[in-house]
């Protein structure tokens, strides 16, 4: 172990990154190429009485138009992970709409011409002839017969003899926003079939690679072996880049079709419909506390709206939802069930904090109601009811994700401590009441978070050649986090090299035959643990090798200064070149194993890792506008170890942006009809820089995880799933709401709703605000 | 075992070759390439005074002009194999000629250009200053001190005593020939950077690529995984094309220098000069026998003309002439001295039974000429000495390539005796008589050979993905040789899939991070059996995931049509698909071994195998010309195995061809200079079709080689070891000679030179013959 981990170090891909050098998938030119343009629906519910793509055709340039009569029938884009009970076949999206059309956006045609210019000219001749039918908006008022494609259900404990015998019930109805990542750069893809090899080469692959590789296998039954995922740049993900899209299906698909590469290049307009939106919920949540505010049971009813089609994820936001809402409390029992509900929007996927972001804020803002009603400070209320060192590690009675739920932390109530006091939260609200003292409109808000990581498995392989270098392969995926340092830091450590001298290949199906992906926030924990693994197994052959050339025992030889030398004998070592170079030699090649200075590791977590936080914010309200000032804003996290501290912290920041924008401004936005309003930038409010505050974030390695040997809980989403239960709070304390905020995002318009409401209502609001309700 | 071993099954190459499909170097074409034309010296030997590059750089589209001067002084391309006690670094080659030249033909400038017209153009505007010397054409007349690189020598038991004590002894001055491989495609190479990437693509390599590119990266100070070699076709290799040789730095230095694809084909007449030349070397040869005819001793003293510089081989030549020179026969004492003599040549390496065809010739032509000092019939001196099966396993008291020389043989006798029977030599020899005895010059030979192959090790990979795709990948290259549908036939038995559905690949180093390559008639015995511990590797892992979904024993799972069923329950079953789709799931991930159904093997022989035959002729020599035509030959080989058996016929039958070709009228001959005369195939004469009879081939399995599961012995160059041998012997026979035919190969003016002898100078001739002599 050589150090390198733990230290901030410059980031592997800012040198490229930064001279302009980052090669995009709209970097990737292929000789002869064409390029797709997708011809959408224009309606959000609609039969599709006919397809005229004969004009389209007949444009000079124009390669090919296909429906989905081109394609086989029954060609569905699968889930990838099944949910038990629950059949998702029905609803499966077909690479081009078959019948009808379920969403405004929904891909209908493809056009493949010359130059992208005819592409979009064609698109345009491409005639629908379409029924519109009424649209399906609104997931809890949908008919569940129709709409509802399941229901997902955790729990554990006696909810109802809880809630009978509770002192406090405290209720809401709440409803999330409908967002997604909305990454800085759209997607696309580069598809090129080679007709010497029969080997079909695709850049733009993010996530998920090697699961994506089989999934175009199924759909194209050509051996994944004929298909090379290669490594591109990638300008965010964030959960939603990188699965399987319909246009995933097509670009190869045509580019076999063709014979000629292909190139599909989304627009932004494009993007708002096409890519998964997420995180559009409904809950119905009580609490039931006994008179000390202690926490009895916690019960939820949810409704998901899913959009136009279940996509890749399957169940996955709705069971993360559920079986995650207790939070890192001491909750003797609770329930969640979420409602699957088909609407006719864009489909909805996995998106930074997913279910998270959601229950959080439920649950958060219920507390804080309850806090109000029993007349408590929140955060002592949190206190009360934090799970401690002598309660953990905790099991939940329930499985997730094939896992026993096994909360793994070291202290809830001491970080929720130590976070309060780091952050000055005490001040924080000295400075809010003051300021409301004089009229204005400042409140605070705090809200703790459980997250998850490490789910699953991750492949490396580590390599040295004979210059020495140092080369690693992993089946996690560069969405612009900073993933090629951090693998290259793990891989440092263990071979005693400068950082920058490693080299990091990701998405690459050659090179890594199998890998899990890069979602959940699991590549350093997963990925990173394969490559120190894979890493340990170089080291274990390099010893043997160069213990027999420099006459010492293996375990006497330390990595050291890009090479191995004798623990107490410095001046006895090999550089790591000579020792690949004699790793060759016939004694070493006849053990049967691979040969060279190679190792090759899976790692598997048992269960997941669980990081957990907490968020600070402080606002002021405009008066006048409704307009949400974020003035102060912390989040603290533990991570168990940062590998590379500012990255973490930039995860944690950049996520608190994204989860302040989900909690404000950002939103998804439909007409009555289900015609989609936010297609730009302009309409889709991203929070801008200057309206952020200096955000101050906490990176706590105090609790290592027990369940991987560098201790890593991952850190990728901790930043967004409390920002919009934090904000929450902090609105409905600047306005000294009795009730709750009834919905995400606080929009200027919806603030203003609920300062009138507060001003004129609150009373007549109060029983509204459900069945608050003292013990009988 | 599902039966694809042993059967002539259609070659996976073929459909593609025949349809004109196959992609050579010289088709891969890439954007932007510029073209490499190597200027080569026109002088054998000479000072290098000056290199004037200004005109050709001057020319218009010529993007750079290099010389020895634009790269590192000390740059020399190694030698691959050490061999103890010789240190081979003076004599190594610089990728362009420093100082001085030291061969007609060798690379003194490179010239870079847009097109090959102009590459060629400007290649002639470079203007040589050289100051020309005496050039060594001689090997054996070669002033020793500054000359002879080193001397190799084997041998065991007491030879000077056994001589000593000899009732007869033989001996003999004879020559072979100067031969290379002239494979019908010419060399080359493709090289193109990836600035994005910083790796390099190189197609054209043969051979041993993953060898290769351990050189190119130490050359280039490149890590070699930024080097990626990728498959093509190769129209022939026999051992020349896909060693390093300076053009293998030259195209990918140019690549990386100028940031564009290079690329190099080689004219014929440029092959004729820069490829490895092969085979010329003196030897005089003494054999003791008792009274008896049995062996009592050989000894050899040789001198091996090596050309200007040490190539990639070293003295592997050397080496393989020197010790398997006592051929399978019992021979109590044998020495053979190899004098390693640089003249001013093409530089010499491994081709085609490198070694063997020249010691089988002396050996065996020694062995005639005993017979006829004895007495003896030829057929019945052999079989006096050959080794039987009790005295098999036999081991030779010394090691070759570091390890024992064990003949593993079943019985050399035996071997013989079918083969005459087989063939009906006696048939052969009773019409040479009755034409002798009207009058024509009509004779038979009868050659014995021991071959060797299997030394060393290779890697392989067999997965099989989700659509039940099975491929392979290992690490030898494809040569023409069949190599795919072998690999395929191999993992086809163990997977029980048709052979035609395995997918074969072949020098991809990214693919394969390790293998040996092809050379030595290893590739099925050593890559064989990698390929079948992998494929055993996949079904091992596929028996676990699939006993579980069937609920059955794995031991009681065999393969059978494309998957896995339990052996008396066919109905239960699983497609290889389904049990590779079943791979990735939790449970099978979790084992931290390679996720999907995979297996990576890398076998490792633990000494040679030990291939034997025998080769008869029967020619007719024209009275007038001196052309002999070959009437009637064969080759009987034992293989332990033939998986493919018509490619081992293929192997034998154009092993046989290539090897009369060395035996009658292939040379490369030089003037006085040293400068070349045969730089077409016009004058390097290959023998044609229609000169040619058909050739009988016999292969014979009756000896499985004990050393391997498949009990492969390697059937790639025993139709070429012999020719020379029995050639000669059949010749001389026609002619009734009583002493040697002194040189390969016979042109008619060298036969006709041998007829005029023997009519003339017979009885002078005998004495000098040498010391055969009657023991005293």
């Amino acid at each position: 172990m050589s150090g390198a981990l733990g230290r901030s170090v410059p980031r592997l891909e800012d040198d490229r990154l930064l001279r302009g050098r980052g090669r995009f998938h709209d970097d990737v030119v292929r000789p002869g190429q064409l390029w797709l343009r997708v011809v959408r629906s224009p309606l959000a519910h609609a039969e599709i009485r006919g397809v005229d793509t004969a004009r389209a055709a007949a444009l000079p340039g124009v390669v090919a138009v296909v429906t989905a009569a081109d394609l086989p029938a029954h060609l569905r884009i699968p889930v990838r992970q099944p949910h038990p009970g629950l059949d998702f076949t029905p609803h499966l999206q077909p690479p081009l709409a078959r019948g009808h059309v379920r969403y405004a956006g929904e891909p209908v045609a493809a056009v493949l011409a010359e130059d992208p210019y005819l592409a979009e000219d064609a698109a345009e001749l491409v005639a629908l002839d379409l029924a519109e039918r009424e649209p399906v908006l609104d997931a809890r008022t949908a008919p569940a017969a129709t709409c509802e494609v399941g229901v997902v259900d955790f729990g554990y404990g006696d909810v109802d003899a809880a809630f009978a015998g509770a002192a406090h019930v405290v209720a809401a109805e709440l409803r999330t926003g409908r967002h997604s990542g909305t990454p800085l750069e759209p997607r696309g893809l580069v598809a090129e079939p080679d007709p010497d090899t029969g080997r079909l080469t695709v850049w733009g692959a993010a996530k998920i690679p090697h699961i994506n590789r089989r999934v175009l296998a199924t759909l194209l039954a050509l051996p994944e072996h004929r298909i090379h995922l290669r490594e591109t740049d990638a300008g965010g993900s964030f959960g939603i880049r990188g699965e399987f899209y319909p246009e995933d299906f097509l670009v190869p698909f045509l580019a076999l079709r063709t014979g000629r590469p292909v190139k599909w290049s989304e627009d932004r307009a494009e993007h708002m419909v096409a890519a998964n939106h997420a995180r559009e919920q409904e809950h119905r949540i009580e609490l039931a506390l006994d008179a000390d505010g202690r926490l009895l049971a916690l019960r939820d009813e949810a409704w998901l709206d899913n959009g136009g089609y279940v996509r890749t994820h399957g169940a996955v936001v709705a069971a993360l939802t559920a079986s995650m809402i207790s939070g890192p409390y001491r909750l003797p029992a609770c329930r969640s069930r979420v409602h699957i509900v088909k609407t006719n929007k864009t489909p909805i996927g996995t998106y930074r904090a997913p279910g998270r972001f959601q229950h959080n804020f439920v649950r958060e803002h219920a507390l804080d109601l309850a806090a109000t009603r029993l007349g408590l400070d929140p955060v002592e209320l949190r206190r009360r009811n934090l799970l401690t060192a002598a309660e953990l590690p905790h099991e939940r009675p329930m499985s997730v994700f094939g896992s026993p739920m096994l909360l793994d932390g070291k202290d809830h109530l001491e970080h929720f401590d130590k976070a309060l006091a780091d952050v000055g939260y005490d001040r924080w609200r000295a400075e809010a009441a003051e300021a409301r003292a004089q009229g204005r409109l400042v409140g605070t808000g705090c809200a703790v978070i459980l997250e998850k990581a490490g789910l699953g498995y991750d492949s490396a392989v580590v390599d040295i050649g004979v210059t020495g270098a140092v080369r690693v392969v992993m089946g996690g995926a560069n969405v612009g986090q900073g993933i090629q340092t951090v693998m290259a830091q793990i891989a440092a450590d263990t071979l005693a090299v400068p950082v920058d001298s490693v080299h990091v290949v990701l998405s690459d199906t050659d090179l890594l035959p199998d890998g899990g992906g890069t979602f959940g926030s699991r590549s350093t924990v997963v990925g990173g643990t394969a490559v120190r693994d894979a890493a340990a197994k170089v080291l274990d052959k390099a010893r043997a090798v160069a213990a027999e050339l420099l006459g010492a025992a293996p375990g006497s030889l330390v990595a050291r200064d890009g090479g191995l030398a004798v623990e107490d004998a410095p001046d006895r070592r090999l550089d790591w070149g000579a020792i690949a170079a004699a790793s060759y030699a016939p004694r070493w090649t006849a053990a049967g194993d691979e040969v060279g200075l190679i190792g090759r590791a899976t790692y598997a977590a048992q269960g997941m890792t669980y990081p957990y936080g907490a968020h600070f914010a402080q606002v002021e309200v405009d008066p006048d506008t409704g307009k949400v000032d974020v003035t102060r804003y912390a989040v603290t996290y533990e991570v168990g170890r940062a590998v590379h501290p500012e990255a973490v912290r930039g995860q944690l920041l950049g996520g608190a942006v994204q989860g302040i924008g989900g909690a404000l401004t950002e939103e998804f936005r439909y007409d009555e009809r289900g015609v989609p309003q936010s297609l730009t930038l302009d309409t889709y409010l991203w929070p801008r820089a200057d309206e952020l505050p200096d955000i101050q974030v906490e990176v706590y390695e105090d609790a290592p995880a027990p369940g991987n040997p560098l201790g890593l809980r991952g850190a990728g989403e901790g930043g967004t799933a409390g920002s919009g239960a934090v904000l929450a709070g902090a609105v409905r304390d600047a306005l000294g709401l009795a009730g709750d905020v009834g919905a995400l995002p606080l929009h200027p318009w919806r603030v203003r709703s609920l300062m009138s409401l507060k001003r004129a209502e609150e009373p007549a609001r109060a029983p509204a605000e459900a069945s608050t309700k003292e013990a009988s």
